[in-house]
């Protein structure tokens, strides 16, 4: 059986994402950082790791792109997850006053928070706030989390899709020690740095253009070891073993500082 | 005096960014979100909102730039903080276990609480750890704050410069309801969607390339109201009232599906 990481607890969504990828049969293991989660995959304790990389909502996750950029992993197939959002506890709507989750959780519900005139409570993750109030035992407090979440820590959920825009959806990459070879209705992800100087950028997304490439995304973030200096994240439709794209890369590298392809997969559609 | 509004609590980095730009002669108000922070400055409490965009190593603060996006205020000035983190408590670094901060601030700190075996307990801002570690009154707990908010709560630095990487700015914009007219050495930021279709954004681009205007930052944000496609918020050097820009503006407004400038203002730089 396949053993997949992922960061959370049980029923986080990241677990979720996991078995939607690679169905039901696979032991998943919680980590309780991304880091933590990769390495396992690194050392051999698992096969495959699962990282959330961008929100339909909130955008990209920036501590994943930064984990993709010196991780030795390669990218082998992406997955969207329906982010959905449920109200969860021992109580009646009526009784609770305070709620519990995650920053991004709460705000993502924050008109049905303020409609219901409740109190909010940050914590580190969803599934792990179902936790903590299931500790506290107490039916004035509940907490945002996923389905499965409440369906692990056997707490009821009192009210489902309360997020204030249903178009809620996580991307994540799924990384393995082994880069895939052939793959059908491919997807790219490289990542780069270029010089500071003025039209360095230009230059290669014009590479992109003049070859009849697609880019999906474009992401910079900032470096690590200098201020205001940017590495690049470039997802684009094509297979890094087609010579369209391979010759394309060629032409890129070159004008690059740093550069890496994370791997070819097949694009993922939402479900 | 001015009345500016930041997010956090009193201590926090933002209102430290406020009295770099503004000076010390100014009244700072505390607000619990970003979201009233600006509305207090649309609805007169305050003249001026100062906005956490960018950190040189966390990159984008995706909320803020969603609030730029739907703001009636304009960007009238930037300024750079640079982040020192400070171990604060009562007690002494023997007698701690475990420390309290932002999840950033503790992972900005990751290798100096490894080193020293503390534990670690994410909060919601770094100014309200130090709240939170006062109420406590233990020696065994200490928190990750700025050296203002030690002064500010009275409880005193532990120990200085703990970030793992010294090179920690945050950029923040100076938001008001009044544009700037002519500014010096000026930079503007612009927002704008685009036809989900091949070739829209490298046309944006090649028409800045071609006007001869430096690009300094790009970043795309997903918009709210339909899955994956995206705002890109672009800032460049010049000012709207020049004409070679405002030229271009024209031009690549037309390529765009929404379009606003945010405003000019005088390029700031590090201190």
């Amino acid at each position: 059986m396949k053993n997949v990481s992922f960061q959370g607890e049980h029923g986080a969504y990241s677990e979720s994402a996991a078995r939607v990828f690679f169905g039901k049969d696979i032991t998943t293991k919680p980590y309780p950082t991304f880091k933590e989660a990769l390495e396992s995959t690194i050392d051999g304790t698992s096969d495959y790791a699962v990282l959330p990389v961008e929100n339909s909502i909130e955008g990209s996750v920036g501590e994943s792109y930064d984990l993709l950029y010196s991780t030795s992993l390669f990218a082998i197939g992406e997955v969207y997850k329906k982010i959905e959002h449920c109200l969860i506890g021992t109580g009646e709507l009526s009784s609770i006053d305070t709620v519990y989750s995650h920053p991004q959780a709460l705000g993502q519900c924050r008109k049905f928070l303020q409609d219901n005139k409740l109190k909010t409570v940050p914590t580190y993750d969803t599934a792990g706030s179902v936790k903590i109030i299931k500790d506290m035992g107490k039916d004035s407090v509940a907490c945002i989390a996923s389905k499965s979440a409440s369906e692990i820590y056997q707490i009821k959920i009192i009210k489902e899709g309360i997020a204030d825009n249903p178009n809620n959806y996580t991307r994540f990459l799924v990384l393995s020690k082994k880069e895939t070879q052939e793959v059908k209705n491919a997807k790219t992800s490289i990542i780069f740095s270029i010089k500071h100087e003025p039209g360095a950028l230009f230059r290669i997304i014009e590479k992109f253009h003049t070859s009849g490439i697609n880019l999906t995304k474009i992401e910079s973030r900032p470096k690590k070891d200098s201020i205001w200096e940017y590495n690049f994240f470039v997802d684009f439709e094509g297979s890094k073993s087609d010579s369209k794209v391979s010759d394309a890369l060629k032409k890129i590298k070159e004008e690059t500082l740093f550069f890496k392809i994370l791997g070819s997969y097949t694009a993922a559609s939402l479900n």
